[in-house]
């Protein structure tokens, strides 16, 4: 018996991503489909389609699966969570705190969206690397009385400097980081997303909240779970978020001062060997590698790395000793921000914590 | 004394090129700016402004004129025709229609929307073009008990077609003109305009009515005015619009028939003279050359053809002979569709009304 | 036992292609490959990494397929042929003349270069379209005195015209055919290639001699074979060539004039019908759908309709009446330029000679 | 009488800027043009034709100046240096060498080239920034019994950092500077240029040797001359360079650890204060701002911030507060890499060089 999930903000871009995600999935069956109200009521294929131009919002390179395209899109308000297992949520608005507590009070919702990211009793969860802060969701029950739980992912954007600084973290310790990322546009959403005449030829050198988020959320997914509470990592964490033209996948560039002495040889070997044994390995969505070390300098690419994994696999290249810091590193990743970094991702979160009995 | 002038729909993308095209002109001052209720009483530099990216959606490149910095951008409903002397309009919603019909009961009005396009007693005037359908605002004051009147632009799309057709009508006759059209995503507008996600590498074949329009305007504007009618012109008009990541101006392939026999040299020399006898030669915003034809076959290109004249100059290249038509010509052609194709040419022809007296 | 094939051109965009179209092929066994002596005795994965910048010059999503990385490039001088089955070649110098001659003394020689394409003895194949040609390739042999022989692909921009007119031409005859294509940049090849900064946000409206061969090619592949010589079509056809900022793909717009008269739901009928009794369903190479229509009036867009089937189906879309042509139809087409237009069109070429006996 | 100067390298991407920006200068005036072999004996605009594409391979804004049009490009060998009295060279070649020691034996060089930039007895002048280090050149005639001398610009992306630094170095002292570049695709030269296969929608993570070229020349400009030798400025530089699909223009990110404390605001008003200060103001060549801050969190951005003053104006904003550093500063930096980064700034170099009677 297949758990039965619902996606919440099925139409958006994340929405679209869990809908592929989610497609012929061995534990998980979609049985609900939900958005606004001003897509309500309508099948998925005419829900997505721009009324004024007639354009199909769908910018994944896989088809439409056949299980959603007839699907009738609800009104979030018409989902009943007592029939469901598990909801996957991606709403952007405002509205997405009242929605998922609605539902985290029956059944786990594990969301994209950053309205409880901050709060004490809900850990950010990023399968294969804070695995351990899932026992904070029983916490987050009881004070909140709820049945289920809500399980936020981190933004897009922190996710790649996670995954690529926790086993720097575990090996020689992290003092500061530095990072600049070229953001891709599909991070902006769908809907209308990031206008052409916006970012052709063009850098937008600002993305609203985001740096803020990044710092935060670093520092809370690498910290360790005491008492019942989070006690972030204390690496200082600056940076600078851009926008460029690319459709698919963020790149960063990080400068990392280390606590120990290390070397550009020692910290390949680290994330190599980090993402061999990394737990998560087996699970349906998880990557054949978790983390990739390119020895060309010239990767890693948005556009062929993207392609690596069905992208779920965080790409690493141009491994550098930096000379600003004590015991300086520099590198470049690239991450998916659609597929590893948000539904995709979710989905595999999903998978561990079935594992783990939390679905 | 200048005249007095208002920009309708100041904060869109024609509305904004009205607002550079009408900076330090000679004869005209804008004394007022309107736009929808959402930015009304907004100064028009914030206005502009993306509340959610924070960007500000301004995409010319002559920066912001002084004059309209502070300004205030006025609801519709708060202008007072009666103040004025010409109002330009680029309202695109629904709501063109009876704003602009509101405004020319008092006052004339040149419009780059198509809510009168196609009214018998209206004329679709290119300044230049067919300067004699002017006459038909005078039965259109009679018909309507207007102290004002309506004066539309052609669809940006047709613009460059009619002007450049016009010399070949005049000399050889035109039977029949297929045309294929590579438009620039400002064709589109700018809040939110085209996806980056639906254009970045990628061509949408279909523009919603932008083809009827073409055929519709091409023979009304080369028809002729009599008895108080326009008589279309007879040729025959098939095209295939189509959006490309280009962000300003269009490019036409035309495949022509004339009614007799010509060749290439002939069409160009037939473009050329007709240019350099164009009746709005002089006037504040005519371009030094109306029309101009390239010989090197690379040519015309948008990227270096917009920046002739200020986007005024219709540009053609590559005149050919065509085989499959019987008397076949064909040529490639570029139009500025933010320039002489909207905003820039509706001020030429305000100052072609105004030397006949209609303004 | 496979059959041992050579490509010759390999670090080029096409010879790229022919390397992944032939990674686990059933009947075909990449034993050699060659490029000029510039890249000769590198390994594959040397050779194609352009020496400034240090990038990789792999353009294909897929990776690098393993049994080529360590491959060692062979000048074309050190190829013997009498070693080998059948040759693919895509060189695009004006050297090919020579090389495929030399080839074909021996061994078949399947090509994409233009070298021998308007021989009397040499039928332009397009598998699924013109099969009864390949009877040329018998004549061919006894004029040259050679045991292999040519057999020269369209070019890519002739394909998608080719395979969309053949039901109509079939089923309604065809009289006048005029076309505009907007073509992709890796239709220029890849060392260099198009410079980034000639085509972004621009159209090349100009692709020199490309007009001509599309004009005389379809002629000669929709001709009929008759006591030893192909009879071109008699249909007119003109048409205006562009590049675009489009990586991949094709796309055509067509008018064309039948000699009976019809109307869109019979051609997208005849269309459907073609696809389904194709001649090459069931090969390795051959898509599941040969010709895909939509009904979808945004659609074919290069960035969906490349992906299907792996480039090899021609994508129809906005099949309408034209109403310039007396009996006119009008349609846009897709069509992959480095996959069926090209290198994995040649593969399907050779599946079919395959099962003819010719190879 | 003004200065006869040659351009030597006139084809390039550089050379045309050198071609634009002496165009009418009131000082010099362009006596001869010279490029490769390959273009010699050729008139102008038909040595930057490509023989392949037919495109001419000009993409500055500004039209071909009529003066050079017809001019006959000379091979390098047949420029008399003792006709001249200045040379503008950008040969990007290894040749450099060699070409521009034999000039500066007779006639001063001014040079976009690395040849002689890491020479003791060489200056790297930004006009503005490091006059004072003029007086080397005086040295570098008598070490090497030159009449002339090489006064080379720093590569493009040291550029603005130094600018931008300067400020800061002298008000706050620097000790610490991370830099992440966003770099254009013109930077890359023009004959071929960057592959637009490798850069449509893709990022570049590495510019060959352009991070070590930084880092020295950062130090070597903010340094001090001292007894003869220029003694390096003490702050470490690390960085990354990537390449972006963007036409002109490169934007970095900037973290710095001043010595002293500071904040964003004193940080602005300097960089302010030193523009309005600025050495160079009012010779010809010279923005009407040096340096310029925006508050607009958006900016800078390369499609608006190219246009400002003829891209002479090194772009400003984001100026924050870092958490990192202990007195930490970022902000985000744009400068055009083909004006003041280039061509244009050797015209200034050239100006401020006249003033002091080097020229």
């Amino acid at each position: 018996m297949k758990k039965r999930v619902a996606i919440i903000g099925v139409t958006g871009a994340v929405g679209q991503e869990f809908v592929v995600a989610l497609n012929n999935h061995p534990w998980f069956e979609v049985k609900q489909i939900a958005a606004s109200e001003r897509s309500a009521k309508k099948k998925f294929v005419d829900a997505i389609r721009d009324t004024n131009s007639g354009i199909l919002k769908w910018h994944i390179r896989d088809p439409i699966p056949d299980y959603v395209k007839e699907m009738t899109v609800e009104s979030v308000d018409d989902i009943n969570p007592e029939n469901l297992d598990l909801i996957f949520s991606s709403v952007e608005s405002e509205a997405a705190r009242d929605i998922e507590s609605k539902f985290a009070k029956y059944v786990p919702v594990i969301s994209t969206s950053a309205a409880y990211r901050y709060e004490a009793d809900v850990p950010i969860l990023i399968p294969g690397i804070n695995d351990e802060h899932v026992a904070l969701l029983d916490q987050q029950r009881k004070n909140r009385g709820w049945k289920g739980f809500v399980a936020p992912l981190p933004n897009c954007t922190t996710t790649g400097l996670v995954i690529t600084m926790k086993p720097l973290l575990d090996k020689f310790g992290a003092q500061k980081i530095i990072m600049t990322s070229m953001q891709a546009m599909s991070g902006a959403g769908r809907s209308p997303g990031v206008s052409a005449l916006d970012i052709t030829d063009n850098i937008i050198p600002y993305i609203p909240k985001e740096e803020d988020k990044v710092r935060l959320e670093t520092g809370k997914i690498l910290g360790k779970l005491v008492d019942g509470k989070i006690d972030p990592a204390k690496m200082k964490v600056s940076c600078t978020c851009t926008r460029v033209p690319v459709i698919d996948g963020h790149t960063e560039t990080v400068f990392v001062e280390t606590a120990s002495h290390t070397d550009p040889e020692s910290v390949k070997s680290a994330m190599k060997e980090f993402s061999s044994k990394v737990s998560v390995a087996g699970l349906p969505s998880a990557p054949k590698e978790y983390l990739l070390v390119h020895e060309d300098p010239t990767r890693p690419q948005p556009r062929l790395d993207r392609e690596i994994n069905e992208g779920m696999t965080t790409v690493v290249g141009r491994v550098r000793e930096d000379t600003v810091f004590d015991n300086g590193i520099k590198y470049v990743l690239f991450s998916h921000n659609e597929k590893m970094g948000s539904a995709r991702g979710a989905v595999l979160l999903a998978e561990m914590l079935h594992t783990k009995g939390y679905v």
